[in-house]
């Protein structure tokens, strides 16, 4: 499930002027729900789901009770389009919008609901009736998170600082008994009723400055990373009470915890994922790591226990168990995990397995470089060219190895390609300077790795 | 000093056929000399030496006693061009090259010494009596490296198991007593002659399979990567003996010490930079990290006390002393030091340091934006184009503080650019698909980053 982040005309590519009427009605956010094929992993784009102009930011799904729902956090409900910086923080509350992604599927069914665009299904709520709810959240929440065992979603304030916790139970109640209260501002949207937001608010925790993410371990408890006040707030799923805070370095934006976002999560550990490091780290120029942060949660207080740099404002992360990460090299078939190397496959195209069948051709002006690269050699080491020819390369690394990835580097042409174990790769270019030019294998060559290189000859019109 | 990896004609761009006539008498190798402007920092070609058609691999400065030399190894003195595999091995000796650069730089000031190619100042050691010496070294030697005191270079095997020691007074008692022997190869080179190999050879040590590069400490050791055996190798600089071994995973290619190839070294660290991981890592599919290890060399035997995945085949890295990296931000200007932040510079092309100063203008299809990215902000927040016009955006991050950097980007155009604190950064393109676009700052914003956000709208034509 994809939320935009932004809003727009759609389909993209439409074009409509920015202006407040233009911009409440004619532009729109849009929930992606992306197919994945269980046999080839291929993604597809199966239904979309039509919402207001507001900017969508994160959304988890529903878990066991709640399981069948996807809860996305907004912000902008003033549908502000210029000054952001005043005009989208003006309402006291804005939504996370729940969305009942089984009717949705049932409704991709029924194309009375849906108008295709851009060969997508886009759903239209108003035609799907108990599809959408908007639940009032205080100022511009950040995250939402579905607590282990589904019964609670958590809102983070972001501009508030609390967390609000909401109950699914008590949304289905509320949903009932069309327990609904006025827009938060002041728009009503067809199909997307606002539930009353003191039925359904369980509690709130005043957890400290820009709480931005929730994760969980197995104790019931859960931590919530606050940017402005540059910790981590320890709290209890039970009293609903802050436990304990730890100072991280700097303004944290997300987490990641053992397993932090799944019905069982393992506890014990997160890593604090810092926007900022300032002076953690020797100054090497203006551009520098930023920091993430290992605490460690087994003892009476939080404590940070290690601190590595990170590219500039990380993002995501999942922590999971090692042996869900079962190798097909070491004979644990049981369960699909990675290859360690491309598997045979002599009807790939260009594919080469034999030095013998390494070779070049030509026909007409277009070449194809059929290479083969092996410890220590590549094959053919000469390729002869005429100027502006258009030349292909399927360059497959016979290595099965794990690990034995090889590098080719058409240096003067500025062309770096690697090939994975038993990979084959493609390299497309015209032939476009006059000269003889040396190619090579880059990495990992061999211990004798002079040897895998060769020249490129292309003879001047 | 940069020695190119492979030969070619020269300049690069010119054809001739690849055949041993050729290659032998009509490619070359090239030694290129880039001053660097101390004030500037600008780089520039200074002069170049003309070399053989051999493959130059590594490169090290003489020190002290043998400042104003630098010295290359090479192999491939067969001059094979095919089938390296077994044509580049058949000679028991490669050579070391060794360069008085102080020489060639004087020749440089002498036009009778050099030819002008492609604008570079290329030297024909012919011309040049004392400029070149050749040692010979066994086998393909990788590194040469020159120890603190500048009194030895050692060439590293690779396919010899040995680090073999010479001496530079040795070198210079033999260039007097023109104490030359025959060519390698049997091939005499005009201004290269060739010194004789046991008069310049201090001692030899047999270190293990597979020696590389070596780098030093401060108690008179040295330290050799053992590419195949996968370890290091401790070895005496006085009685040249074996002293220690380390195994480490796997197959280590280059290796860092602290301050490990200067006339003071540290000692107490070295990094392993291994070209292989295999098992070390989780598998995660057929790429994956390799390996570089910490080595404690405090104690009685080396010991691994660290370990963290890199990138494929790590080829360099220095460890320096960290006083050595002044920061002028916490006021310690007295030796040049990276900055934090790029300086305010009024008359930087296209700054913008007031919001009052953001615009978009327009001349016929060609569009200059104006932008500013402060924290919350970004100024213009509305761009309005026509299809097929031609943008150029200026974009400055005001924000001074250090670490406070900000991407933009422009999504659906896929263009992404980020701004170091102070820096103005330019981005050009066609506008060539009609609709509405937001653009956004994509790191690092503010708690409040929703608010760093616009529109760029681009009307059909």
């Amino acid at each position: 499930m994809m939320a935009s982040r932004f809003c727009g005309p759609i389909p993209y590519g439409t074009y409509e002027p920015l202006d407040q009427e233009n911009f409440s009605n004619k532009y729109f956010g849009l929930l992606t729900a992306v197919g994945i094929d269980k046999d080839s992993g291929e993604m597809s784009n199966s239904w979309q789901v039509k919402l207001p102009p507001w900017s969508y930011d994160l959304s988890d799904a529903g878990k066991k009770v709640s399981d069948g729902w996807v809860f996305l956090t907004c912000y902008n409900s003033e549908e502000a389009f210029e000054q952001l910086e005043v005009n989208s923080i003006q309402n006291e509350m804005d939504y996370i919008v729940c969305i009942n992604w089984k009717e949705m599927e049932k409704a991709a069914n029924d194309p009375a609901t849906y108008e295709m665009i851009d060969g997508g299904k886009v759903i239209d709520p108003a035609k799907v009736p108990g599809g959408v709810y908007l639940v009032p959240c205080p100022q511009s929440p950040h995250g939402v998170d579905v607590t282990p065992d589904g019964k609670y979603f958590v809102g983070s304030g972001k501009l508030s600082p609390n967390v609000t916790i909401f109950g699914f139970e008590e949304l289905q109640k509320a949903i009932a008994a069309k327990d609904f209260q006025e827009p938060v501002n002041g728009k009503e949207v067809e199909g997307m009723p606002v539930i009353n937001y003191e039925s359904v608010r369980v509690a709130q925790v005043e957890v400290g400055n820009g709480p931005l993410h929730t994760q969980f371990d197995d104790q019931g408890f859960a931590y919530t990373t606050l940017f402005i006040d540059s910790q981590v707030c320890k709290w209890s799923l039970s009293d609903f009470t802050v436990k304990d805070k730890v100072q991280v370095h700097y303004s944290p934006g997300h987490l990641v915890m053992a397993e932090g976002d799944t019905c069982s999560p393992d506890g014990k550990y997160l890593v604090s994922l810092n926007k900022l490091a300032k002076d953690k780290y020797l100054p090497v120029g203006p551009s520098h790591p930023e920091s993430m942060q290992l605490v460690d949660l087994t003892g009476e207080k939080m404590k940070v226990i290690y601190d590595a740099p990170i590219d500039p404002e990380p993002h995501y992360a999942q922590m999971i168990k090692a042996d869900k990460i079962k190798d097909k090299l070491y004979g644990n078939n049981s369960t699909p995990g990675p290859i360690v190397s491309y598997p045979k496959d002599e009807n790939r195209k260009g594919v080469v397995y034999e030095k013998d069948n390494a070779k070049v051709v030509r026909d007409g002006n277009n070449v194809t470089v059929y290479m083969m690269g092996v410890r220590s050699s590549l094959y053919p080491d000469k390729i002869d060219l005429v100027e502006g020819d258009n030349v292909t390369v399927y360059y497959t690394n016979k290595d099965f190895d794990q690990d034995i990835t090889h590098g080719l580097s058409f240096t003067f042409y500025n062309l770096n390609v690697e090939a994975q174990p038993g990979e084959t790769v493609e390299l497309k270019f015209v032939a476009n300077k006059p000269g003889v030019y040396p190619f090579y294998c880059t990495n990992f060559c061999s211990p004798l790795h002079q040897e895998m290189q060769g020249y490129m000859l292309v003879k001047p019109k």
